[in-house]
């Protein structure tokens, strides 16, 4: 097995290239060599099948997406206000919308995790860690909002996300920007 | 072109089948051959190739999850109440669910679209019309909530059915039934 980290990486973001534009099914080892333009047989020495890289992929996703320090900041010690909400719900949603084919990536992993338990179990781990993350950071940063706002809004920017990069003429950036606030402002309730 | 219409719907049923099990690159004339128990070169009878077989498959879905009459006349004729539109929206999310394989088969078909500009039109045009139909159905009823309500609705709930369908261990039973309850009674409001 070979143990190069950036190498290492380097495949792994290959693979989610595939992934996204190949579907589950265009996941092979040979198509990811070539996307990350390295000798055929390279991604075989680095994982020990597909399963593997499959999982590391989903991780992946999930790590390239960490909050800025900027957003982190701006929960931490922006005004604890709806509007502050809004604002960083807001750049999620572009964050996650900018990282397009990450996400559809993670879409082809969850279809594919209805055909491998072993994936679906890592990916539901994955999935519960980020909810609670998000639950145990709002509930900490003292904004207006509970539990179930923090889930709510998890729901409705996902689908909100699926719709806007699979068929983008659904919503226009302005009706996103609209329904993400009316989003914040329902569900968020005025506790402030 | 063969025309049975039985048939034909038989085999866009089966497609439907397969686009679950096996993905959209799964998806040829001889799998759905295989999957409808026809003799091999039926499909290729039916369908002037694979997109005409994605797209009227696509279509299919909306067509098998069409409200039954019970679920209308709830609509129409029970209490203008949110009470009331929570119990729709279980039967709707129930209704979903209960068809797995067709709304695993449909977010195949979305990540096609990303692939098929054809398909992401005819999808596009079907999805639009759904949302409209909601729409316009909700504010005819005279039920509590405005457009936004059913937006965000349409929104909060397909993410609730992905996380239910491709990762089941995230939301149990319950906690599925307390999110709808609290989504309809922070999204529709509280004009009632």
């Amino acid at each position: 097995m070979r143990t190069n980290p950036e190498r290492r990486q380097a495949l792994i973001d290959a693979a989610i290239e595939v992934l996204a534009k190949e579907g589950a099914r265009g996941l092979t080892f040979r198509a990811v060599d070539k996307e990350a333009g390295v000798p055929a047989g390279t991604a075989s020495n680095y994982f020990t099948n597909r399963d593997d890289l499959l999982t590391q992929a989903g991780s992946r996703f999930y790590e390239r997406l960490q909050p800025s320090e900027a957003t982190m900041t701006k929960l931490a010690e922006g005004p604890r206000t709806r509007a502050n909400i809004t604002e960083l719900m807001m750049e999620v949603v572009g964050r996650i919308e900018a990282f397009r084919t990450g996400y559809l990536a993670i879409l082809e992993l969850r279809l594919e995790a209805t055909r491998r338990p072993e994936l679906r179990a890592i990916l539901t781990e994955r999935v519960r860690a980020d909810i609670e993350f998000n639950v145990r950071n709002h509930l900490d940063s003292g904004m207006p909002g509970d539990e179930k706002s923090v889930l709510l809004l998890y729901l409705a920017l996902n689908w909100l996300i699926v719709d806007r990069l699979t068929l983008p003429d659904i919503f226009t950036d302005e009706q996103s920007r609209e329904l993400i606030a009316a989003a914040v402002e329902r569900i968020v309730g005025d506790q402030d």
